[in-house]
């Protein structure tokens, strides 16, 4: 690393620490303090009928009449219950990949011994509709992610569906919504899909340990009882218990209190107030990395993330470590690709004015790493998106 | 209140609302936390290990051997236990005044019966060194205000002491440091000054409810003992306890284990850096002001708060009256002189990137009550005195 002088770096200490990756997101004090709250049981009448609440609130940010099931445990937890609840075992199932989320949830698929059919893209390349839709004739279910976090791309979520549906009504679309859900624009009814999965640490800005299923009520009517796939992730009796507030297992109560609050704060306003403003803030962070030389991996930009490939000569390791040295943290690209991008996010408890402030930090680090650019071209371009 | 638009403030809930007023200020989640610890009882050994601890981080934070007593009170009450725990009853005393604090401290003097003398100028001028130093031949004590939080002028405390004791070598210099302690350039040995008192929620980002009061070698050994003028703010009982960890009365000993946490904090750096830092955004936001035809209205400005004159037909009421609806909490100015100016600063726990956030807040604003002025302008001017 190397300082263009020693007066640029003696202040970091000083520098309030931000986590600007896409999750774990800054949390607020209001959802920290539900967490803290006197230790509550969950299966007290309380509790109950806060799990109900939150249920309800979840469905309420979706905006569609959709059974909301949580789980305690990651995005991960969250899809593989999905997917074991809803699909029986040896069915056909398609996988559309262009990323490392995508990816996963076909290597899931195949260690769960389902037929998995893959489409696949490049990463950071946009799926293409017609071809899923092909690949979908004959199958039992659709597995497709709408923001590919690890590339930054939103798939057109609306399209692909479309196009799956009309080759193949009986079709379960099952969506990675763990960074579109809440931020992104997601009709779920209007767009047809059935099953939207999410988690705790994403757009609801809640620490993480929880994970979100949400069901159209004709997903709710394929739920499989006693599914042989899995007995802690078989969300068809956890959906059962969870609509009177019981749980078969011990959630992560404080969690579930946490996460009311903060979608108290989501909710405050109409969604598509929430999504615009996501968005311009993420607008905000790509002009930024635009007016540095950098750009967009991801030709239709996940309002979640920025993933951007840096200029020439400075990998996106060395972009992250830079940041984390002035006490932010981003990250930088998935493996295989660690060093090709750097992923920078305001996708939790963060305002436009903190993605003005995400810009003023990306031209420090680049002068702290000597790379050449135009003082003030960041900031000024953020600001521009931010205030149009 | 006019809007510029619907669009322009639908997303106002999803604000994070930020104090950007000179004190109280944002607090770090590690003196959050340090507050809320079980609770612990001042006559502890441990508690009593922390009141030392923490006296020695302030004597620290001031860069000179001063020995610090801690009040349970607000900066008020230290300046108070200060003036009765040094100077003698019906003692001839110098006030220094051009603003509400420093007049606030003649007031004081007079209502315990002190020979007073007033030194002043208007509201936002600076305090002439020559005028001050002739009111003392024969005076006991001066009384003067480093950082005048009302006018946000910043006096020339170095001339003023060396002039005062060129002309009185006895004298006692008590200063009301409460907004410039830890911010400002104050080199209390160099400068020849006895007394520094200053509060919780200023510049040690701590919250309100603590007092401090640093005392020279000199000073201390003019401390009163019995002073017939107070009881609870005795310092010199006081300074004595503490010495040892005790207080003679209760203290707010969570506020000084969160006092403590937030010293280390300002202490991570060398207290030139922590100035010019300090300096440094507090120039941001006036350069912010001043580009949306705004200007400080003292010339020689404080680094702990910035008072805006807002253009013509703008009131100071008003624009705190926006950035509150905005969820921010700036200030207007003080009585008599509340709608001349608007108040706003990044003293406590907030950073570089924090200062920049408020100038497009400031912008915002002031779109929102339509007054003119250039979209970008102020970013520009904040981001070009912290990125220089």
């Amino acid at each position: 690393m190397t300082d263009a002088s020693p007066n640029a770096t003696q202040h970091i200490p000083l520098n309030r620490p931000r986590l600007i990756a896409p999750g774990p997101v800054e949390v607020s004090p209001q959802t920290l303090l539900a967490l803290a709250q006197p230790q509550m049981h969950h299966r007290s009448p309380e509790a109950r009928a806060k799990l109900v609440e939150t249920r309800g609130k979840l469905t309420q940010l979706l905006g569609d009449p959709f059974e909301a099931v949580i789980v305690t445990g990651s995005g991960t937890a969250a899809f593989e219950g999905a997917l074991v609840s809803t699909v029986p075992a040896g069915a056909k199932v398609v996988n559309a990949s262009a990323g490392k989320f995508s990816e996963r949830w076909g290597e899931m698929a195949r260690r769960l011994c389902y037929d998995v059919t893959e489409v696949q893209k490049p990463w950071g390349e946009l799926l293409d509709a017609d071809e899923i839709a092909s690949a979908c004739q004959g199958a039992y279910a659709l597995l497709i992610t709408h923001s590919e976090t690890s590339t930054g791309a939103l798939h057109d979520l609306e399209r692909i569906a479309a196009a799956a549906k009309a080759t193949n009504p009986d079709l379960l679309i099952i969506v990675d919504g763990v960074t579109s859900y809440g931020v992104a624009e997601l009709r779920a009814a209007a767009w047809n899909v059935d099953v939207i999965v999410s988690g705790s640490q994403k757009a609801t800005a809640t620490p993480p340990g929880l994970g979100f299923v949400l069901f159209s009520p004709q997903a709710e009517a394929r739920l499989i009882k006693n599914t042989p796939k899995g007995f802690y992730l078989d969300l068809q009796r956890e959906l059962s218990g969870q609509k009177d507030g019981n749980t078969p297992q011990t959630p992560a109560i404080n969690l579930i209190y946490a996460l009311d609050a903060s979608l108290d704060r989501l909710l405050s306003v109409p969604r598509e107030v929430l999504w615009a403003e996501k968005k311009r803030q993420n607008d905000a962070l790509i002009a930024a990395g635009t007016a540095l030389g950098c750009h967009s991996w991801a030709s239709r930009p996940s309002p979640a993330v920025a993933v951007l490939v840096p200029p020439e000569g400075l990998g996106g390791k060395k972009m992250a470590a830079q940041l984390a040295d002035m006490n932010q943290r981003a990250l930088p690209g998935q493996a295989p690709h660690e060093d090709k991008v750097f992923r920078i996010s305001t996708l939790g408890y963060a305002d436009r004015y903190d993605a003005l402030s995400v810009a003023g930090i990306l031209e420090d680090a680049f002068s702290a790493l000597g790379v050449p650019f135009q003082r003030g071209a960041a900031v000024a371009a953020a600001w521009q998106v931010i205030s149009s």
